[in-house]
């Protein structure tokens, strides 16, 4: 039996570059999205995409209602912050954090993960360049992993681990954005901005933009996507 | 501001036992539960019920697609397992078992009580007369607890921290039963066969309707619901 990997795929640069890690590590790769009534439909249409491009064995869409708990500039009509100051990710957390995202977004990914013996769990979270959010930090994706553990039937039985990897938890976005490329990410396809309904057509203002503006500046490449002047 | 909690409520004898005693110790108590397309949409019925009678805050009812990763016979149309024998839950996990289950479910109820600034999410999870199932033993609902303590917006913060309570976790079925007794859980109101689609008929053969009995004649009572002959 191939060996197989569920991969989380938001349609930003972030989840493509693990998948593309994902995929270049070899086996049966299956895509995870989830529809969690964000504001931005393209996130999936984008994840859609990218997951073509990598052929991935499957790629499933899981619709949940996150709106239902409200409270984030991500999943209600709050709006998004624009170009303000880098704040203090020790204490700020900002207002686009969705509670409990990406324990759900696991939780959902192990459930499959076990359902198809697959060996491995890929999310493109990162510490680096991260805007605040508790659940993207290293001891947070740790002790995921010492409850997957022990969540699972493998886990009893003990045949199977389920490994979580987060191969972009330590890099910079300057760093993502080199390894993408290496790695054959068409990062025109990807989508970061926290605004824009319009394909293509990323706002330049909020954090997201932001933070994927002065990753390709680092990087010394020009963005391929076109921002408004 | 009153003191806050949330109880996973699934309409069996478990939860509403945890549900009464989160009640007994007091706040705002907010029920929880989960529809995840269930092959026994009583559960949900019966949850609403149990909710009503302890009067808690709000109930919500979180729609969710586990079918999509199928393989137990609680979410697809494989066959009940009836009348087996007890089995040795150090390697054997029964059909019924859910994927990831009390995972995704804990998620859900950490993520609303982030929202709410609840302080306590109560889970009717129990290791004694379980089932075999991985994610009812102590050191998994120990290590989703660490988990918890850093996946959270209040962990960043350390205002509130969100305390997994299971306080039935080493109960016999016999305790629970005389726990639930005591703090007017109404036990005709529970549901707990596998099977039946008629609300108050239990088949009285699954392992669930099988336990719940034998429950019943340790405490020397007589269970309220009418089994078959």
């Amino acid at each position: 039996m191939s060996r197989k990997a569920v991969a989380l795929v938001s349609g930003g640069m972030d989840s493509a570059t693990a998948l593309a890690i994902a995929t270049e590590e070899g086996g049966e790769v299956y895509g995870l999205s989830i529809d969690y009534g964000q504001r931005n439909r393209l996130e999936i249409e984008t994840a859609k995409n990218i997951c073509r491009q990598f052929r991935v064995k499957e790629h499933r869409i899981i619709k949940i209602d996150l709106q239902q708990f409200g409270q984030s500039a991500l999943t209600s009509s709050i709006p998004v912050p624009k170009d303000r100051e880098t704040q203090n990710t020790e204490t700020d957390i900002p207002i686009t954090y969705v509670p409990a995202r990406n324990t759900i977004f696991l939780s959902y990914a192990l459930a499959w993960a076990e359902v198809l013996e697959a060996e491995k769990i890929f999310i493109g979270v990162n510490a680096v360049d991260y805007s605040g959010y508790p659940d993207c930090r290293p001891e947070y994706i740790e002790a995921f992993q010492r409850m997957a553990d022990l969540a699972t039937k493998a886990s009893v039985g003990g045949e199977i681990r389920i490994e979580i990897r987060a191969p972009l938890l330590h890099m910079t976005k300057a760093e993502i954005i080199r390894t993408g490329m290496e790695k054959w990410v068409d990062f025109s396809m990807t989508h970061s901005c926290y605004e824009t309904q319009t394909p293509g057509s990323p706002c330049g203002h909020c954090d997201s933009c932001r933070l994927r503006q002065e990753g390709f500046r680092e990087v010394g490449l020009e963005d391929p996507l076109p921002y408004p002047d």
